[in-house]
């Protein structure tokens, strides 16, 4: 299969969860054996909900630490900071006179933003960062883009814009597909979206006493309430679990749990046992490198040398096309 | 008096006219003296209306020559193109995320423009202009910002996001004052706003001949038809000519109009010839530089140059006080 160019992103959150490995990195990492990759750290994409920057240097640091815990090999795949190479910036304003307000407006992640959010005032900045996506996707000549089914209106939107460039001034940017992803979701304790906000997460990072104790806490069948009793592997958080970290027992599982012989307690710990073995690995890579953030650091400013260079011929194809000198 | 800085800009539509000279650039070169001015071609802000870029080069370096011509000394002030200093779009995409959508669309001279072009659909980047007029003030800290009593609104937001950045983050940024200027207006040849589109200019290019054939054109007062019929010079154009380019004559003027004894063909050849005279020495500069357009390129490089020195201070300013890191 031909190598295409894959652009990919998220915000700097900090510390990732279980989610985030389960969902993204194992894509990532199986996506830059086939493809050229880009991974962005979105930094200026935070401010559109959050403009408090105090720590988002911090978290980008944390957060590339799990990326490359994870096997994101920065020696084929470029990780870079959006705030650091300036040429985003260059090309989302170019962007944003070939693209109308309505458009935008029409959005309906935003609109679901909007109404979540509960924001009855959005910033010139938030409505437009679809805008600054397409950037994202197209100064890197993005072929491919990895997105859930959501995401379909952000890629339809880069694709239009870059239609419009091309008709404008000249061919300069692929029109980038969609690769639609079944992001395989692991949920969270609770049984909901794992996420921070809700405090309903494993992290990549915690230690193996911290996933213990969180297992421990993690729902299960409430009509499961003692040992004894049958469970429903299948509305169980906790089987979703052993299938995805302890696939060679799920068989096992789901009988001891559907005949009632396996408790609750101890499906719990077994599972979490098979969490911390999966995640061995992970953490003694992720160990040195928080002993080592020099190394990643390092690893992110020659993340972002690379990138810049891809940049500059891109904004150099479109300063020609736009005939700006 | 302190020096101030001071930005001021043009979009680049090419040869520029009288009405430029007198309500512009007269004010530009004496302002040179007074501050540390910056003056800006606006061919971003361009794309705002027109998204073709075919001939934006050739008319950037058209109306520096102009620029140069009628005395603005490119060592005293940097002359420099929006598009060659990447920093506008940078503090540009940073201020997106401090201003809101419904603040940008209460801009009262946007509303004229969708009402005047006829608009019913526009572009993101034309709803975000005054972010990127922000930018373009607030990048080289400027202080005072030359403006007409139409374009205070755009100061005003100027002055919000400066406020604003300066609460969230680290007081980086001066909120810039208008220079509120009361722009000699010189009305066009047909008694309107002297505009290319309307086609009742004199460019400060125009050779003499062009100038009297155009002067022979000019309206002057209806009732006047007949040399010996009394005109009234308050209501003629060409006496606004008088006043500024021949402004020893006027009692005179004013006199023979109002008397009769002076007829309109006589009264329009006089004022043709002082235009002329008053253009000689901008004539003069122009061709050498029309001749040495290698040297007009060249300051207008090392204008960036010197733009882009005080563009990169500043965004180190705001990278640190966003610690973006």
């Amino acid at each position: 299969m031909e190598r295409k160019v894959v652009l990919s992103g998220m915000r700097p959150t900090g510390k990732l969860h279980l989610g985030h490995l389960v969902g993204v990195l194992e894509n990532w990492v199986k996506l830059q054996k086939e493809h050229n990759c880009f991974f962005l750290i979105a930094d200026y994409h935070a401010l559109t909900t959050n403009v408090d920057t105090s720590d988002i240097y911090e978290n980008s640091i944390e957060m590339l630490i799990d990326w490359l815990a994870s096997g994101v090999d920065p020696e084929i795949s470029p990780v870079f900071r959006q705030s650091q190479v300036k040429e985003h910036t260059e090309l989302h304003l170019i962007f944003s006179m070939l693209i109308t307000v309505s458009r935008l407006e029409r959005n309906p992640t935003l609109k679901e933003q909007i109404r979540d959010l509960q924001l009855d005032n959005i910033t010139y900045g938030h409505l437009g960062y679809p805008v600054l996506q397409a950037a994202d996707i197209l100064l890197y000549k993005g072929e491919l883009v990895p997105v859930g089914e959501d995401q379909l209106p952000h890629v339809e939107i880069t694709r239009d814009i870059a239609k419009r460039f091309n008709q404008v001034y000249a061919p300069v940017f692929p029109e980038p597909e969609p690769l639609l992803t079944e992001f395989a979701r692991l949920p969270g304790l609770d049984g909901k979206r794992m996420s921070k906000s809700l405090g309903n997460t494993i992290l990549i990072s915690d230690p193996p006493d911290e996933i213990k104790k969180k297992m421990k806490k993690a729902f299960t069948d409430p009509q499961k309430i003692y040992k004894g009793d049958p469970g429903r592997p299948d509305i169980c958080l906790v089987f979703t679990y052993h299938k995805k970290f302890n696939p060679d027992e799920v068989p096992e599982i789901r009988k001891g749990c559907e005949s009632g012989q396996l408790g609750c307690v101890e499906c719990k710990s077994r599972c979490a046992e098979k969490i911390i073995e999966f995640l061995k690995p992970i953490h003694e890579k992720r160990n040195y490198l928080e002993a080592h953030k020099d190394e990643v650091k390092k690893i992110l400013l020659s993340g972002e040398e690379r990138a810049r260079e891809v940049a500059r011929k891109t904004m150099d194809d479109v300063h020609q096309a736009m005939k700006l000198g």
